[in-house]
């Protein structure tokens, strides 16, 4: 007698579940299992906007920030946005967590990543071409750096400094210090040291 | 200026993710954005995988065990499986589980869940009518209740006991006891009890 186990369409769910992110065997079991016991109806609602997604969202050609397929993107095509400044970050989601802060309301670059030797992550893999394009195009004065302070983040950031140099462009990045709400009991040396050396006049 | 956000069909699949048991705001975004890197294909194949879950997928009407549809139960149409036993446990998951440990090879009966005052989960909720119906229709000589080993799980063993006594049938439950593998310090203080008590001459 073969060993009893789902049937075939349970098994492949859960295989496609199980090959997310941070799912894994057991939580894709328990989720397919979890949708059965909804009577399909939770399954079929989850794929049809997962076909929406397919169907509808695109990337904006310029900054790199998702769209709506065949409507403009309302970041670029906004005029209530300072032309004048650029934004660059690593992945479109970081543009959302720039908005929620309310700190810029300039135009944004996604990057599509960071200069990864070890993933075998070059520059011609992240959108730096278009970026250096959009700089003379849209007559950018300053161009923020809004990586990730780590190492990749870092080598990235001196890499794009270097490629934008010859365009005449300001270029800054963020600040580094400490983070609001935290105590000196919170944070690494490294962050210290840059709160230090970064320090204020009050 | 409205505050910035994903396009609707984004934010739609985000909510539909974050509905899941287990996954929150954060972990859907960053599925959902992972899918957004992995050029929609990803996002299909899941949303087929689901598809074919809520049209080829059903549930066993005499065991509750599930089935691809329009094809015989792999269970109860078995003609390798003991029909006089019959093991009781409380949901689909448990029907492999108990597969997988090799030690029983009659034929199951799927809940649905166990009785709960507290989820207003009563008897009529669960598939205790077809239980009682499928043990003179099969010969059934005993009933294994193998349903989980606290309060809840107790209280409906010993309501489905109460109800299976008028029909002249054998019932028993699972052994309650050390877990393999595990120390006394590993057990808490009711498991040592059920140990002590049901020990067993060697």
């Amino acid at each position: 007698m073969p060993a009893l186990d789902y049937p075939a369409p349970i098994r492949e769910l859960i295989l496609q579940m199980k090959s997310l992110p941070g799912i894994g065997q057991r939580s894709a079991e328990r989720l397919v299992l979890w949708m059965m016991g909804r009577g399909h109806a939770r399954a079929a609602e989850l794929a049809r906007a997962l076909v929406q997604l397919e169907q509808r969202v695109g990337i904006c050609s310029e900054c790199g920030f998702f769209i709506e397929r065949d409507s403009a993107c309302g970041l670029c095509e906004s005029d209530k946005r300072q032309k004048t400044v650029l934004c660059v970050v690593e992945q479109a989601a970081d543009v959302l967590r720039l908005e929620r802060s309310g700190a810029f309301s300039g135009l944004y670059h996604v990057l599509g990543g960071r200069l990864s030797p070890l993933d075998n992550i070059t520059p011609s893999d992240l959108r730096i071409r278009e970026l250096a394009a959009r700089v003379p195009a849209l007559g950018v004065e300053e161009v923020i750096l809004a990586l990730s302070a780590d190492v990749e983040g870092e080598a990235t950031s001196n890499y794009l400094a270097d490629s934008l140099r010859p365009l005449g462009v300001k270029v800054t990045r963020l600040a580094q210090g400490m983070p609001a709400g935290g105590g000196l009991d919170h944070v690494d040396e490294m962050t210290l040291h840059h709160a230090l050396s970064g320090r204020r006049a009050m």
